[in-house]
């Protein structure tokens, strides 16, 4: 926990520029943003990742990045915003306390967040009955 | 409204393959999946996005999200899961009903969920405060 880069951002161990605090959630520039304002929202818990956070803490998380969401708006005359997260190495998770990255969009920013894919799926009522069987 | 696709699965006015409802949300396959068990979440109440939706549907939303990131991981051997979402054209939204993306991740999968980009902030603080001061 002690060297998780988040942590010491949030306990003002390292230096970062916060964009908004409150009792649970800090949110500050990502220093290798993809685009202007590019943001983390993070809890000041420290959860690995979507398995580990419990959900008031997920709730309290997102309800900052809509926020956000409207200030880029406002602030940066974003056109539009993704939301984007990871958990898990294999989903390309890179600092293990949970985050949520804002990225503000504007028109022709020539920036492309949709993942490029060649799977077809075969048998899709196989598929959701599967994850069905774990709810 | 009532031309909104998500609206007409909603609605049971066309097919999908449901894999979870509670009285404010479902969520359903992705009938283009990036990968294997590719899940949409929508609130039932038609929101355009995440400045239309309200923060308790986003809230209730985004606990299906987890819900079913643990229901992949034990259902279909998931290793990870990204959380994809996008508000406005400029930030390549399609459907204008408000919606989550879970993507299950797989070892070796070969999706790069990572967008790619180039940009280079000159200027952190100036751009923080431009967002702070919307806040």
């Amino acid at each position: 926990m002690n060297e998780c880069v988040f942590c010491k951002i949030i306990n003002r161990e390292i230096p970062a520029n916060i964009i908004y605090e409150n009792g649970k959630v800090l949110a500050f520039l990502d220093i290798n943003p993809i685009n202007r304002g590019h943001t983390l929202i993070v809890p000041k818990k420290h959860y690995g990742d979507v398995y580990d956070i419990t959900e008031d803490h997920l709730r309290e998380t997102v309800a900052v990045a809509k926020k956000i969401s409207e200030a880029v708006k406002r602030g940066l005359g974003a056109e539009g915003v993704n939301i984007l997260h990871a958990s898990g190495e294999a989903a390309q998770q890179s600092v293990f306390h949970f985050h949520i990255h804002l990225v503000p969009r504007y028109e022709d920013d020539g920036l492309n967040t949709w993942p490029k894919s060649d799977y077809k799926e075969e048998d899709f009522e196989k598929v959701a009955g599967e994850i069905r069987s774990e709810l």
